[in-house]
Formats: C-alpha cells, sequence, structure tokens
C-alpha cells in the first residue's frame, strides 16, 4: 500500500453480546477499536516502527489490524484471545505478531504466543529486544467474545 | 489507508457453480462485483460518505467491503446472505454495517441483520437516521451461493 | 487503493512446525513472503499486470495476495494448497485468480483449480491467453502447512 505505516498499538477486550457479532462489535468497542474498519493481516510490524499507546483513530479508517477473536455461546465456557508482538534486536530487520484464541484461560493464551514468537525468531535466526503479549479472557454468560489486536497506524489515521 | 473513502454501495446475488468458489465467484458477478478485488473489513461507515446504486468500478480494483457469504452443497438447502446498514443521526459519527449468513430464508436474514443493527446503536448511544438491508437466498441445486456485501468506495475506483 | 499495482507473482512453499500458526508462518517464509503482510483479496489480476518472479520485498509492506493454505496435525496425512490465474485474449480485461487448499495430492489440487479457472472464464464468457498453476503439497511430521500465494505488487512494494 502507499500507506506509510509508522506506529503499531496493542489492545484487548472482551464482552457479551446478543448474537456472536454483536459480541465480536463489543468486545472491538471495549478494546478502543468499535468504530474503525479493521483489516486483518498475517502479521509483520515493519521496521523502525514505534510501539504506542492506542490513540484516537479516526471513525471508520481503514487499519491493518493483526487480531484474534473467540467467540462462544456456551454459558460458562472461558475463552481467551492473544496476540504478541516480538522485534529484533536489527532495527532493519521486521518484527512478527502472533495471534491465538480458544477455549482456555488468559495464562494459556500467553504462554501459546510467547512459544509461537520464540520459534518464529529462531526460524528467522533473529535475537529478541522486545516481546510483547496482550491477551484477555471472557467467561460467557450467553453469548461472549475476548478479542485481542495489534493495529498498524499511520499519521493520516489519527484525529 | 490513504484512500478516501466517499461513497458507499450495498449488492446482492446468488449462483450455482461447479465448485463452492465457483459459486461464490459466480454470486460476485451476479451482484456486480464479480471483476474486482474484495477486501474484507469489518464493518464501518465512515462519516460524510454518501450511499450509491453500485457504480461501475475499474476491474482489478482493491475495494474494502463488508461482505457475508453463504455456500451449500446440499441439493433442496435454502441458504441466505445479508448485509445491512444504519447511519447516525449526528453525521460526524460513523455508520454500522452487520452481516449475516447462514442455512434459512431471506426474510430469517434481514430480522438478523436488523436486530444486530439494533443493538450497535443501542450500545454506542446513537439514535438512527436510515437503515438498510439488502438480503438474499439461494435454493441448492448442485452447490450454490448467498453472497450479499457493502463496497466502500473512493472516486478513483470508478471507471 | 490508491495504489497501483502493476505485478502479480505467485508462489508457494510448506513446512512444520511447532503450531498450526508457525507452520503457517515457516510455509510463508519457504515461499519467500514471511516477513510481509499479507491482505486477504478474493481474486483478480486487474488489466495490464505483468506475471513476474517473486521480487524481493520491502518488509512488512502491506501485500494483496490471494492465498491459500492448508494445515493439519494428522501425522502421515498429505496436505495440498494450489493458486492458478488465467489472462484473458483482451488484454484490457481482468485476469482471474482461483485458491484452493484441502487434503490430497499437488496433483489433484493443480487439476482442481483448472477446472474452475475453465469455469471462470466461461462464465466471464472470455477466452485464456495463458493459464498457470502453482501447487505444492506437505506429507505431515507432526504439524504441517502447505501454502500458495499470488502477491499483488506495485512499485514503491520492492526493495
Amino acid at each position: 500500500m502507499t500507506r506509510t505505516v509508522t506506529m503499531a498499538a496493542a489492545t484487548a477486550g472482551h464482552a457479551e453480546g446478543g448474537s456472536t457479532l454483536n459480541a465480536f462489535d463489543n468486545a472491538l468497542l471495549a478494546a478502543g477499536i468499535g468504530n474503525i474498519n479493521l483489516i486483518k493481516v498475517s502479521s509483520i510490524i515493519p521496521p523502525d516502527v514505534s510501539i504506542v499507546e492506542l490513540p484516537k483513530i479516526k471513525p471508520g479508517a481503514l487499519i491493518p489490524t493483526a487480531y484474534a477473536a473467540a467467540t462462544s455461546e456456551v454459558p460458562g465456557e472461558t475463552v481467551a484471545a492473544a496476540v504478541g508482538y516480538a522485534l529484533p534486536d536489527d532495527p532493519a530487520k521486521a518484527g512478527v505478531i502472533m495471534e491465538f484464541h480458544g477455549v482456555g484461560t488468559r495464562e494459556a493464551a500467553e504462554r501459546a504466543i510467547e512459544a509461537m514468537l520464540d520459534e518464529a525468531f529462531r526460524v528467522r535466526g533473529e535475537t529478541m529486544r522486545e516481546m510483547r503479549v496482550v491477551a484477555v479472557e471472557h467467561t460467557v454468560e450467553r453469548i461472549g467474545c475476548a478479542l485481542a489486536a495489534v493495529t498498524l497506524l499511520a499519521e493520516e489515521d489519527l484525529v
């Protein structure tokens, strides 16, 4: 794209909803990204990108995002979603994002992400400068969703 | 993206095909969007976007689109797909798009979309200026697909 | 998008991994596209696009890509992924990309793609100038992935 990604921000949220899509929408709102257009990407942080706290994004902006969502209609079930990123020692190299969703706890999702990032760096022959995992769990009342995301942002996306 | 979305257009189509992917491709052609590249988005109409009838789009253009497709290989089964959008009273706020696909009739898909849009506006604390649902059903002969979509268009996408 | 696609490049790869997502990541690396952001598209080659060998792409670039991936955790199982494209006689018309993934051999995947492209051209009333299928299979040891992709590239994506 002609868009220049200069920032990445991770976030997570969870919610109930009247349908699985509303639960997903409500989890996006809880995560602060419910009024933008997510474009799913797999899943690289470009070199020279700053990690930032989630900024205020223009409503309806088209935002490349690596995300994972776990929805369930089983009352009492706990679902979890996590994303994590790792940045290499060499700032000219790309970072890697991994996503996880499934039945289980936040801690299990975090461990899954860490193992995936470790492998991604091992196979690339890179050493990590920094790793961060953002995870969330949700115990379903009726219909619920756990959502975690890394947004890839350009200056023009911000309010 | 650096792209500026200024128009949104809803459409729907249904078709048989020799494979599920051909049925999907044929449903896209029936809907008038078979020769463009759909990029799936979830699912917001930016502020100040005009709702238009589906215009002629450049072949191969990369078009952010909220869509739902129901495919089936069960002869006699009826599947439906629907999209709907709702726009807020406050034109500076974003609109919301919801998608539905599944076994069932067009009417059931429409009702599902209406309920989802109602909830999306209730949780946002917005009141609706306008709501529209586009739905289609397909009764399968051999392999069929029902498809509904809202395309988000920029001036440069048009022929 | 404001991006101008001028090149398309097909590639494929397969790999084992410690998780299904790592197997997918490793298959992307094997295919030469492991350090970019894939944006899934369905699935058109714009007119006047050159078919090229996969060039060196900027790390983290956002690349519209038609792709298919088959992952399996069943040791001994053979999975296959394939993409194919067909270009029309009329260079002002768009080409079509089809994707396939599933349990089975590379040859079966290739035949499936050919049949899908034949149908796509028949329903469009176009005749083919050129067809190419890229397919790969993987026999699973523990967790494996077969991946095939057509990337849609602009000049600014290249190193």
